[in-house]
């Protein structure tokens, strides 16, 4: 099981942005952006249950995501892996999340999901 | 089929970065950050053979991109759709993306396809 190193993490930790690609029914990848945080060395982001990316998710749990340096788009890392999903009970998670990137809680608290993503694969990008 | 408007294609004419996501040969989905730009209203950009995106496209043409505006990544575009490979000839394709993006020609000009994304379904993010 690859681990994602410090700096890797930090990206992750930063106010950046992450691009989530799950699998369609048809097999088809989708892809959306999302706010991001770490939790214990894993890419942690949140979404409902209602949008494609929750339901793909509980149908094939296999994602990749991919962070990058918001003042460096050469600057990047991606995170093959599976998602673990958990009802964001209170909305904590989200209001939270919301916290770190808008300093205000969430808007509509209701029926999201925390997806905590298993690294299986990592790939690291730098123009450095 | 779906068709971009202006808009989008504007997103896809700046000096914009993209996530295009390619199914691996174990269905995983994978993701990387790619110049982009527009051709007869088809998101266009450009990879390697050698690379996991261009084999993953050989096998597979289903492919999501999604643009972001780079001034604000709460506006972004998009598109699930099929890619049409084909040999960059002479890496003109390349170094006219590199000249877009860089202002010079490209440094390695070698072995590198053109693919053109036909759309199948697009999704328009917008927080205006």
């Amino acid at each position: 099981m690859p681990s994602l190193t410090e700096d890797q993490l930090d990206l992750f930790r930063a106010t950046n942005f992450a691009v989530v690609a799950t699998l369609g029914a048809d097999g088809l990848p989708q892809t959306t952006i999302v706010w991001v945080d770490e939790e214990d060395g894993r890419p942690v982001f949140n979404t409902t249950n209602k949008r494609a990316k929750g339901q793909n998710l509980r149908r094939d749990p296999r994602l990749s995501i991919l962070v990058w340096d918001k003042e460096n788009p050469y600057r990047y890392v991606e995170v093959e892996g599976v998602a673990e999903l958990e009802d964001d009970v209170g909305t904590r998670n989200m209001h939270a999340m919301s916290r770190k990137y808008t300093g205000k809680d969430w808007h509509t608290p209701v029926d999201r999901l925390i997806v905590r993503v298993t690294p299986r694969r990592i790939h690291n990008y730098d123009d450095d």
